[in-house]
């Protein structure tokens, strides 16, 4: 039995939808947005700009450093809190919030890392969604009502930075298969069966 | 609705074992040794012989030949049969009896890219089987006999065989996420509730 579901997700893989099929049929929270607004408060940063943190996560000085070296992070995570770069505190803000979440009672936590920060846990499902780049386009551009040469270039920029944000915060490889207990291909499953397999997955006697 | 089951598996994960739970769930025939046996009757080799032709596919001359260019798998493929080196002969008879047990009715088929030979099908429900390495070395002491070094070993060597015979035979890359449907953490989930997965995603009406 697992109480609390992370999923992380390819854009256009519907990982949103079925992270709240999930919480709907569990009869649990959904924590998605709610993420950023408690940081925001945390940081006393407007939530549009920690939104798009992991955008600047990884295009900056920090980026690099933190990457070249899982020396540099430990520096970056002992160092005083005033003196750490905006990025590092608003993730630092997001951890706390996933942990108080995760303690508080069961939930589904899509994206952010929420697999690693609660990897010592044994009560964590960790999903990854995924899908063919086609049906993912198809979605984007049903869903989100962009044109095919942007959906393209937005599914091709968010794998770049889901990964380096991934690989800089939690040191590991996004995506790798070693990180998830289960992965989905909800292009092929369906978003529906996507949500079943989940929920019976949790509820299984481990 | 699914009636064919590929599973593709890490060597000391419990794929086989878990492969056969799910063929006694569902009473269905379970396909492993007996594609050895029926492409050892059709090319007149020994049982023996063919069991270990993954390991001599890669390390050939063939291998680096195939690897090397997909358009020499092109002229391998048109090539007369007589002509064609033994491990090839191999290959297509695997292959030839994975599409007779596909067509003849439901079944579970471990190994020999059967997910990629079957992949135009849309009965196929294609599985990967992974745990961590400290897991897969527990299971392969204590099904395999093996000692701690050996297991590491054989799991070093099958991951790397396994990869490039994929890789020569499929032209993709092994334990991929895009070529499986679903991917299962035998370690974490155990082998039980990854036959209870595998059982009621395959029932699931697509």
């Amino acid at each position: 039995m697992k109480r609390i579901i992370t999923i992380s997700r390819e854009l256009g893989s519907g990982g949103r939808t079925i992270g709240k099929m999930v919480a709907n049929r569990m009869g649990i929270p959904y924590y998605d947005r709610e993420l950023i607004d408690e940081a925001a408060k945390v940081t006393g940063l407007s939530p549009k700009y920690v939104e798009g943190y992991e955008q600047r996560a990884t295009n900056s000085f920090l980026y690099n450093l933190v990457m070249g070296s899982s020396y540099g992070y430990g520096i970056l995570q002992s160092a005083n809190k005033q003196t750490l770069p905006l990025t590092e505190q608003i993730y630092n803000a997001q951890r706390d919030v996933i942990q108080k979440y995760a303690e508080s009672g069961s939930c589904v936590i899509v994206g952010r890392c929420a697999d690693d920060i609660l990897k010592n846990r044994d009560d964590v499902l960790r999903v990854f969604i995924y899908a063919d780049v086609e049906k993912r386009l198809k979605h984007s551009i049903e869903n989100y009502g962009m044109s095919k040469e942007t959906a393209k270039e937005e599914i091709e920029r968010s794998d770049r930075e889901r990964a380096r944000h991934y690989s800089a915060f939690a040191d590991k490889k996004w995506g790798d298969r070693r990180n998830y207990d289960i992965m989905l291909n909800s292009g092929v499953l369906g978003f529906e069966n996507c949500a079943k397999i989940i929920c019976s997955t949790a509820g299984l006697d481990s």
